[in-house]
């Protein structure tokens, strides 16, 4: 019996009874599974989302949230055989399925350990440094963000079923939102068996992921402005989501992936028999390929030279000759179908457009002879190479997204005229620019910046450890403008800043660095009755400070440093010449004997929980110390950071050097490890 | 003879000959100007600044065009005076001045500062540090920032016809993207002379700005993916402008601030006799009638603990007792009337609306007696404060914007009830939270924050400095989620960054490095014939290296550091106790001592270009140095950086300091000045 796909909502799966619609295989068209959102309850999906998984995501702090992905990682990651062997069935070879599953599951790991890495043990993120608002100190600004409280509504494409419902969720979910996400009905098996991979690991909270398996029906009525709408597809669909009267009433965050007309230019330098030519070649012919050409970055519009316009088509005619179309599942296949007859029946229709201003050099959209199918059953379609000759007047090619194995090529004079080409395509997800003259790349590289998320310069260098045109990073942004959708994806933290609010906060030092959790210039700093390097983590306080004894910097201090350390530059041993330095009075101490003086004050030299100064941040010099000055120390607690293990955490201390006359000679941000409680001891405590 | 007001396109003025509309004055109802756009080309308006001012504004750097802000602040600054005569007759009292012209001016001179300390003398921005996309390290990836190569098309409000202006002019200039400025036609005249003293100033470059003095035509079909259209004022205008076909279609960036029903709540802490309770009537007065209430910041929602709700009322009485209405050129006048006797008939009808869910305890808004004015004829309204007994099932109050002196007091129970208050506004762009009690701050602000873009927390200890409520900072975000609008303007950087496009870059190290004047791990590290030391700031190319030689670190040098700096720490001193410490083999050489055996290692003595060493970032001690280990420097030219100065230059290298296995012991950046040629010598060399 076809299998019915099923929607998980409110905590449960929901079994359509009425309203079936088939999803054919694209191999052979046979019924795959049936599916249906008839009787689905949007709104109280939405609610439950708000209601039920928001706070629970919001009770923990990023790092846990981070676990919980790096958690969901490892068991797809054991169960991703079985995903593989779904995929075929969406047009999928071995290739395909790495950047699909292996894609997606990688941008879970990538998030999770990001989270652990870069963001705070926190619920929220101090982002940036106080803002000075008053000259006497005690009215100063920051910005903080904070979990969105509504929900995040994923509508996903269907040429990556799991990456793209990953790379959605991982971001949301590190941000502390709720996601509900939709995937095309045409590859929504594969997405429905991720999902319910997730849901029987157990490792999201309740609400935290709900799933809406076939069509949307009233869905985005129901979002309000906490909420969050992210969609990869096509323009059409786009515009009309962002137009949605309470997407757009509620002022609701949307984020877009769509049309796009990526470019890839070769550099005139890298002419035949150079790498760089047989790597643009190489490129392009994968870009083609890949996914049978269904992915939002693959190259569309190949730029060349004039003069190695020939040369190029002809290796890509070579290259493309070298494709074998056929059943996914075959070891000898490069290409599989696209995913649906329909899909098959658009891009032919582009072509068709494409072809009133182009003529097609390689392949016949019309006829494919697939290994081991049936060339009218499956959606298959060969790759089919295009030639522009008047690419400047031309408009189609610039404009029509044939979402299949094909691209055309177009000859440039000049690189002026190459980023006037490139520009044409009004708002690209990435571009590639291959070349090996750093001049040609700088002309390249900031003509079409502006309009790209992404530009790859691909040359010898680094072509070995490419990961490719073609594949956003999670470390990278995802998205472009203007006929992209404007969107941004991943970008790393970038991302998951689209599901926090920011919020500048007012108010006095101590009151922000009460909120904050981190001390602020101006805050309370109390001096401790013992020394705060006696006190283990989770006895420090923000704000606790150690002010120390002053000492007296000699002459002879400054000499005995120099010979001893090697640092005799001449602002340190030559009076003349260091008052000739516009930045010294005469000859002064070492910055680095200003530290290490420093830590000799302030240091406690016996064991104790303070284990290791791991580093400095932010150190400067202020004020030159000339011989006789006294200098003295206030250190005090700024920041605290569980570390990587539960035996440690990570103090982060404020540390500003005076002289004698009170004024700050240096500043810097002192880094330490100290020794944690023992979680049971420290539970104790806390009771 | 009524002044017509021009529009300026094209690089000149243009004066309308037909279909002119009459602007009224606020006071008195006088025809103060006249004004239109029939006639104006305003695709040609778009043409212009993308094909003029775009390009010249891209040829400048970041230093340059905040060099131009700065004389445009001086140059206003100047004929200050001049505008507030002139703002007379929008209604606008000399306190209101103060926020309008001023601050407008005020946000110009930030820009121009922050431009120049925290963006580089560069034409694009480095966002963030490189990502590793390769386990070889051949391939890594990072964020520039690049200014988008269409137009600004900013739409601003009635309420701040300088402000407004300048405020979103400042940020897009500073990106390097050209204006087109279109101000509300109530109050035009302002914004016209404003302009008019802009381009008399010929400080800005052609097409860097234009002005749309009344209806905006045809303006929006105009645009592309390559604009930001930011717009302030209402929700419904709001909503036409963001779903405009070609604003949808193009993905052009979209900025609103709109209705916002800010709240202002008082903490149960707060009672009557404390400094809090005072500070709040005091804030809610305040923002009830600055500019006649007509404020998208000002507190229209006042939440008070239901024990105080009666002496706040009654305080409020009293302080709006205290408010003299009338012409607002009389001293003894507080607060002037509404922008145009149409604005009153909204903000009279908000009242009606509001007032069906509670009731006006204070002023009449259909009476008021205007000092020296008729209150027919201007547009006169007294304060108007409402009650509403049962906020929680209130849905106008929470949702009802009367843009005028009105406000609604509303009862909380508990804290829980008062974040659900808050959050029926559904979005704000400000709230304040009257407490001084951390606890009550606490919730509030973590309560509240994700539905707000700024928070105010007012209290003893900041109100002396503090820049109030209702005002926005050039450095703190400006702008609230939902029904606020979802934009954010301003934030420092963060405004300027919504005119430039974000783009990942990826290539090999040597090609990032070289393009974007930033050596990156990886990239080609030439140790020069010299030492870099003795190149001058212009002589010293990025990745420019010097290797040290390399010196072995003894027990004694450490004991002698030790006893010297008196930093005795038992993992320096005592084997025994070094080793029970979890980070360290053994005893272990001071990091400080690295440090200053390092500069030794690499410092070049005698006189020369590199005048001092003013800090370090970043530094980290990754392993630890064992007496008998030798360590050894690698330092590389970093990023260059011009000074404050014409005669130094920053210079900001990595450090990496090795042991005899060639492991890294420490990393860091040095930061160094040094000095740069005269520019006619630069010059010289360069020719």
């Amino acid at each position: 019996m076809t299998r019915i796909l099923n929607s998980y909502a409110f905590d449960r799966w929901f079994a359509p009874a009425a309203g079936l619609v088939d999803i054919p295989s694209a191999i052979d068209g046979r019924v795959v599974a049936r599916t249906s959102t008839q009787g689905l309850d949007l709104g109280a999906m939405v609610h439950h989302a708000r209601t039920v998984g928001g706070p629970a995501l919001r009770a923990l702090t990023f790092h846990q949230r981070a676990d919980l992905l790096k958690a969901l990682a490892a068991h797809l990651s054991a169960h991703k055989e079985a995903l593989y062997a779904l995929a075929a069935d969406t047009g999928a070879t071995k290739r395909d399925n790495f950047f699909d599953i292996d894609g997606g599951i990688g941008t879970l790991y990538a998030y999770a350990s990001r989270g652990r890495r870069e963001l705070p043990g926190e619920r929220f993120v101090v982002e940036g440094g106080p803002e000075g608002l008053s000259k006497g100190g005690t009215f100063i600004g920051l910005h903080i963000l904070t979990p969105l409280q509504g929900v995040a509504v994923h509508v996903n494409a269907f040429n990556f079923p799991c990456w793209g419902m990953l790379e959605k969720l991982a971001p949301a979910i590190l941000a502390g939102v709720p996601v509900i996400t939709k995937p095309a009905t045409a590859t929504s098996y594969v997405a429905e068996a991720v999902v319910r991979l997730i849901v029987d690991a157990g490792i999201l909270p309740r609400g935290a992921l709900q799933f809406v398996c076939g069509a949307a029906g009233d869905l985005l009525d129901h979002l309000a402005g906490q909420d969050v709408l992210s969609f990869t597809g096509s323009a059409e669909t786009s515009q009309a989501l962002r137009d949605h009267p309470a997407v757009s009433r509620n002022a609701v965050r949307f984020i877009a992936e769509r049309d796009s007309l990526n470019a890839a230019v070769l550099g005139p330098d890298a002419v035949e028999g150079t790498p760089e030519f047989d790597l643009f070649v190489k490129e392009a012919v994968r870009e083609m390929t890949v996914k049978a050409g269904q992915k939002c970055t693959a190259i569309r519009r190949i730029l060349v030279p004039r003069a190695q316009e020939g040369a190029v088509i002809a290796a890509l005619k070579a290259g493309l000759a070298g494709v074998s179309v056929g059943d996914p599942r075959r070891e000898d296949v490069r290409m599989g179908p696209l995913a649906s007859l329909a899909q098959r029946a658009a891009a032919r229709a582009a072509v068709a457009r494409i072809a009133k201003e182009a003529e097609i050099v390689f392949g016949d959209p019309e006829v494919v002879a697939p290994l081991g199918a049936d060339a009218q059953a499956g959606a298959f379609m060969a790759p089919v190479l295009l030639r522009c000759p008047s690419p400047l007047a031309a408009v189609a090619p610039h404009g029509v997204e044939a979402f299949g194995p094909v691209a055309t090529v177009m000859a440039y004079d000049g690189l002026d005229e190459a980023v006037a080409l490139v520009a044409k395509g009004e708002g690209s997800l990435v571009a590639s620019v291959c070349t090996h003259d750093p001049e040609v790349a700088r002309e390249l590289v900031f003509g079409i910046a502006a309009y790209h998320g992404r530009l790859l310069v691909l040359d010898r260098d680094c072509a070995k450890e490419s990961t490719g045109h073609g594949s956003p990073m999670p470390g990278l942004v995802h998205g472009g403008p203007g006929r992209a959708g404007g969107g941004e994806e991943m970008g790393g933290l970038r991302g998951v800043f689209h599901y926090l609010q920011r919020t500048a906060i007012e108010g006095s030092p101590a009151r922000l660095s009460a909120l904050t959790g981190t001390w602020l210039s101006g805050a309370p700093a109390p001096v401790t009755a013992e020394h705060p390097f006696k006190r283990d983590y989770e006895g420090l306080s923000i704000g606790d400070t150690v002010e120390t004894g002053s000492r007296t910097i000699s002459l002879e201090d400054i000499e005995h440093f120099a010979h001893f350390t090697g640092d005799t530059f001449y602002a340190h041993m030559d009076e003349a010449a260091a008052k000739a330095n516009p930045f010294f009075p005469g000859r002064v101490a070492h910055g680095y004997l200003i530290l290490s003086f420093a830590a000799g004050l302030f240091v406690d030299p016996a064991p104790g929980p303070l284990l290791a100064n791991y580093g400095l941040d932010t150190l400067r010099f202020l004020k030159p110390v000339s011989p006789g000055d006294a200098i003295r120390v206030r250190l005090t607690v700024k920041h605290k950071q569980p570390g990587r293990k539960p035996e440690y955490g990570e103090v982060r201390w404020d540390a500003e050097v005076f002289n004698q006359n009170g004024e700050t000679v240096a500043r810097y941000e002192l880094l330490t490890m100290s020794a944690r409680r023992p979680p049971a001891e420290a539970l104790r405590e806390a009771v």
